[in-house]
């Protein structure tokens, strides 16, 4: 099997390795010439041979678009075009028709796994046509997870985004509740050892969890986390689960808790909490605390 | 009708101006000798003459205590005390127990107005037997606004504090919601004049009321509350009113998200989202931002 | 001033009626033959005579596009469309531009007053141009309340649809926080009368507000609401408020939470409660409900 | 190494076998003589011969103050009584205090692991002086799971009752964000194979854990849960979380919105809800759906 992997960052550069671990031959571009193994598409396209080619794309959700534009005209009938970005679902169907023009099959993945998965494996969401996804079987099988576990055919075009997306969600959520839990026991002082709680809990508890062991390593590093300010960037899929959640009517409380404290943490200062001294300045003439420069 | 007042702070110096506007006799005692009426509790009592006597307390929480053991010994059969502080409901019962050994009688009083009260008057919240109710009448009178409204009786001992305390829990959501609002207004850049959105708000919507009044007052002086710092205290009551849903098990949404929004906004750093960033540097090689000094 | 409304259901009839009693002649058009005063699109727009003729829309948001499509070729260059109705602000730019090419002007005017419009006046929050707004001017004061609030040229195409959404989620909030409230003095039992607790907060108080008046109504009929089911629709606006907060980062935990509360009122039984009870079985043994058929 | 055991139930009856299958004698007490070893408490003193013995509670909180008061008069200076149930952490430095006046130690111990606890071992969270700790240590160490993880020593009196109230708090929060997740894997209609899907995220995913194991356990009896109705009970343990933080002032919504979620879910009717419609209803004259009997 041999197949093309445009884009190799963080993401694209560790499943390129894991691919070739696996036996899957890669012809990688990226717009970096140094890590490239083409020159740009129509030569990573050449390279590949006779089809059906499988070429797969790992690059920022902005990129895509005009990346598709650009492989269009350079592909054959049969061949297949895996975005296994952090694309958003709803971007996939639009995907996979303007490439059915040309005959070109489409594939949305959703990865999972992080910088940990060139070792332990990449979980994987897709979601299109099931002949194309058979054929590009040996590609997912060397990146998934040795078990049996990792790989899931999700169902039509989007889905597979779609389910890595509510993954991304639940993980949102996961995070915010495990973090609330570690604020309450630094600040409750009854508590005298607070990381070796945390490392007792990944066995025999309820709450023991691959994040849970994540934490743990953290506090080996840094045991009350000076070094790290609280501030949290989110990735996008937080925001379209909670849109979609309020599109479909599903309430999601947790998750959108879990969000807003993101947003919250990167806010030099608070307007909202600005109107609620000024509020209480108004009615009860509080003392406000004036604004920093 | 004639009355002891003791506490002349913020709120009681204001409830004396209203009381003797309303042609209730005021004997005010503080801790500031120079705002006091009275030498210290036993004056006050002996100017009060013949009972029954009715004994206003408008102290801190942490002084009820202390205060009714000194009053006790000086009161007699028949008297009534009052505690219009912002106390805990659970507290009244006890400290209606402890004055019946005496004879005397005790009523709980939870009052809203702020500032504004002396004006607009207080709305009263009263809890306790019907006939210490009644002989207070008067008093409540000259305090409470005009019209038909701003005066229940509740209930029972602690029944006044426990409606106080939820119009305070109901307050801290009304003005976290207006606050929320205020900052979508702000942060689209759709809408290009938001205090006038605001001022126009004020009649004929569903939304209008005397908390987006005085929204529209802190936006005259600030319009984008440059001034203020986005930074909020908490009385207790808001906490006590989320406990006491707790333990009843009625959900607070609302009320609890004003709350945690409050405790957010006074913290320096939040440990959550350390531990959150410090989950995403470990599975996913984000970068953290160091802490501050 | 003449004006054509199309639309005279709840909201579109009242309005005809004050337009009428503020001395604006209106033709009114409804699917309805028996409360129109017009055959049809065209027949009401020669009824309006000489341009610049206002046309005033109170439709549902999915009838817009089409009803516009329906106008365009009817109309003259200068004459000003006003969408009325809960039209998302996203809408506005595109009917705008649409229309333009017929040298038609837009505005949108987000609208609040419910049934109490026709008495009170109706709040009106306005985006487009200067020029236009200026020669509908008339129509705004026939329909805006008495006073010196109610009316905002909030900013340009879809500022007036947007000011009026966030005010839809404000409400979200402030109903909730209320209803919360009540439901904790429902509860407790140690309040003896929760409506006449509701009725004195209307004077003095830092929450009294229009819907703390409406609520005491409620209350007169049904003391304890036993007539009315839990189940709370939600008309979209309170969506796109979260959805729109989401994308610009602002963080709305009570507006959603409020919305949330709506979505699970309306869930003959809790998909995600149903995990949780099967993880608690799964656990630890938890008995579960059997579900109702 | 021999202890008492008092408290038979699903977890004490598992977790008397697990020690005696890790070689520790256990004589059990319980109301139930047929799978007692002790005919009452005297008897199970006098069975473990000289100190300092070793007994373990596991009933209920609403029995432990009982229960330690049978206990003390019959018990030796040396001897260690600990608290293994779900107690509360504020009750742990009584019960130290009322049994050191006899010389007799405690510890009060968390204990997690539920129904699977017998095969892989309970995670141990204990509070108290760390010589008890000591004595009792064969016991701790053929209750915990095998490896690594499991035990803590996590402070004095109460602290290990706290870090089990704040692993259960955690749990809820987990919990509710798996579970919202789900529902909009069921609710939306992209995602074929939702049971698949979880399945999928077993290995290689960053939410991967315990939970979501059990998670796909249940949907292979019951692909989407129709037997089960959403209806969660909570233990206590999630309540005194959130007061907790509450009274420490530390922001938990997720844990909070997870209390909330399963409030809801046991009552047949939201009263709040009730007051949303009914608000609804006053001021936009929209239907309220009559009460259910």
């Amino acid at each position: 099997m041999r197949i093309g992997l445009i884009g190799l960052g963080k993401m694209g550069g560790n499943m390129r390795e894991r691919l070739r671990r696996g036996g899957v031959e890669v012809v990688g571009l990226d717009h970096n010439p140094a890590i490239s193994d083409a020159a740009d598409e129509a030569d990573l396209i050449a390279q590949l041979g006779d089809g059906p080619r499988v070429i797969w794309l790992m690059v920022p959700i902005h990129a895509v678009d005009a990346l598709i534009e650009t492989l269009k005209p350079l592909l054959s009938p049969g061949d297949i075009v895996i975005d296994g970005g952090n694309s958003k679902w709803t971007h996939d169907a639009r995907h996979a028709a303007y490439l059915a023009d040309a005959g070109v099959r489409f594939l949305d993945c959703g990865v999972s796994g992080g910088v940990w998965g060139l070792e332990n494996g990449y979980a994987l969401m897709v979601g299109g046509p099931a002949d194309a996804v058979e054929i590009a079987m040996p590609v997912f099988e060397a990146l998934k997870p040795e078990g049996e576990f990792g790989f899931v055919h999700a169902g039509d075009h989007g889905a597979g985004h779609f389910a890595k997306m509510v993954h991304n969600g639940v993980e949102y959520g996961l995070m915010q509740a495990y973090a609330e839990g570690w604020e309450l026991l630094e600040t409750a002082e009854i508590v005298k050892n607070v990381p070796a709680v945390l490392e007792s809990w990944r066995e025999g508890t309820v709450i023991r969890s691959w994040l849970l062991d994540l934490m743990t390593h953290a506090l080996d590093a840094d045991p009350h986390l000076d070094g790290i300010e609280g501030y949290a960037e989110d990735s996008g899929e937080g925001r379209w689960t909670v849109n979609a959640a309020v599109d479909l009517a599903v309430p999601v409380p947790t998750i959108a808790a879990s969000l807003f404290a993101r947003f919250v943490s990167r806010q030099e200062d608070s307007p909202a909490m600005k109107m609620v001294a000024a509020m209480r300045q108004q009615f009860g003439g509080h003392a406000v605390a004036p604004a920093k420069d």
